[in-house]
């Protein structure tokens, strides 16, 4: 999610950890990192999200943030273990930086040499966000480029990753938030006039109208649309896109 | 907390979390970290403890681990907000470190030079906290020495941070804990035969017979000790102590 004020995520949020362990099969593990400026927290477990105490506590306690990462994983490379669980989150330039896969990656380890930020856990994913943070070192060294240089990098970085297997890459700072389509994501903005909405994978509608304010913006990005009754757009593969606060943001003309 | 075997803090914890905001002035926020073989979770509030959802779900829902960090901030240095808040997880040789801090530095940012490890917020607590990285970087490059030597080559550290101030630290990588002691650091091991216990901070008492096996050796460390039936160690100003595995490990004759 991003977001132009302080946006929680309870109802997009309901219905995504029903797809750890209940309507979806990504059972081995989730987490979600919340921006608040500069700082986030992070809430994971390695248990189903469906059935976690944890992920029913992020669905009640409403927390604002201005960008929002959330993964549920259904393993393929690495044990179900906490190291393993998306999103990752690592410090360069001062800033956290946030990123979650969505895919498997063949060959990984040979593809994507590292050599300064070394992975904790097993997966293909923690891998690739390390060799992604080596190469932004090995390109930019101590002083962080303009998001739109930033981000242009980064996606031949992803498209370098996507020929390994199949990889739907989110990464944030806080500020803009990158995605990358491999094969499935999607995309909605909301604004005024809001309406409403119903999820799919649970019984919770919502009245945007009632919860908003008319200058709010909020874009949420998902593998599959989480709601039946509003327009997502369906990202093509290949496909890179930057959000900040809230809005897609035009890179292509830079 | 060290310990032997994956150990719940609920006891502990309901204890501290009072400290914040209810029996204690260390309003400014709180986090705790738990480690899960090489794997930490972290969760944090710039809210005070005492009234936080999130420490609610953390004194009822038994997270085990063998090494645990936490922290209820009284502000000093730097502004009540997420990435000023306790404690503060960085990535190096492969580990999470995790790290906090209690008490005040002046001069830091002239005396404690960063070019490596930016810091996020603004507290003197992450700056040290960078600054010892930066330090660990420069003596033992892309190798992890044995913790002998690393947390010897710490203490040098920590001991230099406590000449600007008030320096009462906490370093772990989830399998050995350092504490270094300016001030106030107290600690105990608790192992067979296990007796009761009962918080200072709380109505809530433990016989730690029925929640443990004869195997089991967990100690906690705290600023000030939590419960007021046991005998706590007080750790002398300029003392730093490493634990593993639920206890005490002597470095001096290394």
């Amino acid at each position: 999610m991003s977001a132009n004020v302080p946006t929680d995520i309870c109802f997009s949020f309901s219905g995504l950890m029903q797809r750890g362990g209940n309507t979806g099969p990504h059972k081995d593990g989730w987490g979600v990192t919340f921006y608040e400026g500069k700082g986030c927290r992070s809430f994971k477990d390695p248990q189903p999200s469906a059935h976690s105490p944890i992920a029913e506590l992020v669905t009640k306690y409403p927390m604002k943030s201005e960008a929002v990462v959330c993964h549920i994983r259904q393993a393929n490379s690495g044990g179900v273990c906490l190291e393993n669980t998306h999103p990752f989150t690592r410090q360069m330039w001062g800033k956290n930086w946030t990123y979650a896969h969505n895919g498997q990656l063949k060959g990984f380890k040979e593809t994507l040499p590292i050599t300064l930020h070394l992975p904790i856990g097993t997966t293909d994913s923690e891998h690739a966000f390390c060799w992604i943070l080596d190469q932004l070192h090995y390109q930019f060294g101590e002083q962080q480029p303009t998001a739109k240089v930033l981000f242009s990098f980064i996606a031949t970085l992803t498209s370098k990753i996507d020929e390994l297997g199949v990889a739907n890459i989110i990464i944030t700072d806080g500020e803009s938030l990158f995605a990358y389509c491999a094969n499935n994501l999607h995309w909605i903005t909301r604004r005024a006039p809001f309406g409403k909405a119903s999820l799919i994978d649970a019984e919770v509608a919502v009245d945007f109208h009632t919860e908003t304010t008319p200058n709010d913006i909020v874009t949420v990005i998902a593998t599959q649309p989480l709601t039946d009754d509003e327009i997502w757009h369906k990202m093509s593969a290949g496909q890179w896109q930057l959000f900040c606060l809230g809005e897609s943001i035009n890179c292509s003309t830079d």
